[in-house]
């Protein structure tokens, strides 16, 4: 294990075997995505993306605070609309770096994630919530509607439980939230780091190559009618099943022994 | 707190402060939609739309049943296959006004709410359900399948419940609701309707430009792919950001004050 | 009751009144979806398709293990991209046949759904699982991610949730399928095959042509946006109401009496 930092104070980067976890690590800011925050995250992603031997990322957080969403204070010291709408832009680009990140990202939760700060739990592959996590879009008592939050809050959870939180600003559990959909695992807090550095190593142990496909055509199909859904898919599947790591897999199966992935 | 009426017999219209409760005022007729009734709700909602002084809306009803559905003995009564077109229409307009309405909308839900009683309640932003409310799409019973009800409903849960409910026209109850995602809120009878009083109070004390541009944005990004929704979405939270009363909101945070919204 | 067999050893088809159960009966290979297997079905539902006396159906499993999805031997026989391509289209198209068929099909689950075999499930309109019942998509340990099964899970379940089952392989139980939405029902094992009897007895006692009607449009609508889909369902509901068995329906709900259904 080798740990190294890609923006010195904002962002530091593990490296465990086959997955890395990226720590967002300004909790006297609660985290917040300060455009210095979200660049130096973006950034960390854009160099993940280029590396085979990462398999999974994590993304978690320094402090009681997973992340606050928006830096208030820098917002408020803008004036020109330009600068707004650069800022929000800016955030949706990182939200979709997260989705078409070639690799499955698993956001590690403690404490509250709010605003874009529950919209970067939305929008990772997975999430694992430590008992005590909450999530809350409360942009409305700011007179700020959370409105591209509710972009990924809307896609993981049904209409009314979106609204209400979206309306109201009430936070739920991390329990209501695996019941919702906003969260695919909870955990005591303290079994947090454990159970999603197994889960991230499960997913290493797999061929990186069938990983990256399935992320990468899940997205995708998920906005097509069902039948143009069923035609891409079923080429994505051909395309697979000619990859040295399906022949290897399907053969390890029969044959009874582990298979040798080459992630190709 | 005043009452008035707007259409005498059907729906009784509560004001209170910032926000209006619409009450379904049949219940002989268990709150049937009737062509009248849905001409009264309609013209309710429309006038509402008009109020900026109104932030938030209740629809409740009188009785102990919520809302049967259509009244079949009006539809019995009908042979012109041009009038139950329109009485279909009529209805699918009424659940549109409820949707494309400014202001967001809370169904306050005790008894049976049934086919075009359970689209009403699938249609509002919110839905406060006592715990003795049960909600179904019986149409299958009486040889007319719940069409219209079933693109509200399978738009709040999951296909395999939505089909359930509507092969077989058994109800659910409000856990069940709140569990698959029909119900936002499940109280007790007896705090019904204090509770969907202080949601409806709650709203209404939020800045209404916000709430308004929120609701709206809400159900367009919806319908649009990933990509198209956040940059509309941030479209939309950078006009929100030029408002009086996000930098008021944004402002007061800092200051930790009480913001003083405009509505604007 | 008559028993027939459609392919002689593959398929089983079990007349009731009103409704077919047909049942995979490969259990030694755990029902796999092999080549053979796949065409044994396509052809039972395709005639069932043209037979108005069947009014719903039942896809049931023989032995301990619903269906283990793709028949991995045969597929590693197979050297040719072309004729996996052929596979997998053939099995997408026996997905779209269970959705496109008139009458709704009720999957009965005891033991593990894998892979395509979860996707036989996630295809199918209801699905009543067993308390024993798992399901997985498994793809993932073996090089081939499930990619057309997730086009039927991503449909019916949270994307968080599905996301967890594809790239992990992890099954889930039977209440946890019920409350994600991959099932509509859940109950002891020694109560499946009477409870699927009966749900099936029940819409098979409905009108064949409602139920029939109202299916189609369900998936029709689900694709189409929110104006769009009430204009449609607002013509299917006033063809419908012109049909004898909405007439009768209605009628005989008014008058407190039996309907006496012509299914037309």
């Amino acid at each position: 294990m080798t740990v190294s930092t890609t923006e010195p104070e904002l962002v530091t980067r593990t490296d465990n075997d086959g997955f890395v976890t990226l720590t967002m690590n300004n909790p006297k800011r609660r985290n917040a995505l300060s455009g210095a925050m979200m660049t130096a995250l973006k950034d960390a992603f854009d160099k993940i993306a280029k590396e085979t031997t990462v398999r999974c990322v994590i993304l978690a957080a320094e402090g009681p605070v997973f992340c606050a969403g928006h830096d208030l204070k820098e917002m408020n010291g803008i004036t020109e609309c330009d600068q707004h709408a650069s800022l929000f832009t800016q955030c949706s680009d990182l939200m979709m770096t997260i989705v078409s990140l070639p690799q499955p990202v698993i956001a590690r939760v403690r404490g509250m994630a709010t605003a874009a700060g529950c919209q970067l739990v939305a929008s990772c592959d997975l999430s694992v919530a430590a008992n005590s996590a909450k999530f809350a879009t409360p942009g409305v008592n700011i007179g700020l509607f959370c409105s591209t939050p509710m972009v990924a809050l809307s896609r993981n959870i049904a209409r009314k439980h979106a609204m209400r939180m979206l309306l109201t600003g009430d936070p739920i559990n991390a329990e209501t939230a695996f019941s919702m959909g906003l969260v695919s695992d909870v955990v005591g807090d303290e079994e947090l780091e454990e159970h999603t550095n197994a889960l991230a190593a499960g997913i290493a142990a797999r061929s990186g190559m069938t990983v990256r496909l399935g992320k990468q055509a899940f997205y995708k199909q998920l906005e097509m009618p069902l039948s143009q859904a069923y035609s891409y898919a079923s080429d994505v599947m051909t395309a697979n099943m000619q990859k040295h790591d399906a022949r290897e897999g399907i053969g390890a199966f029969i044959e009874k022994r582990h298979p040798s992935w080459r992630h190709e």
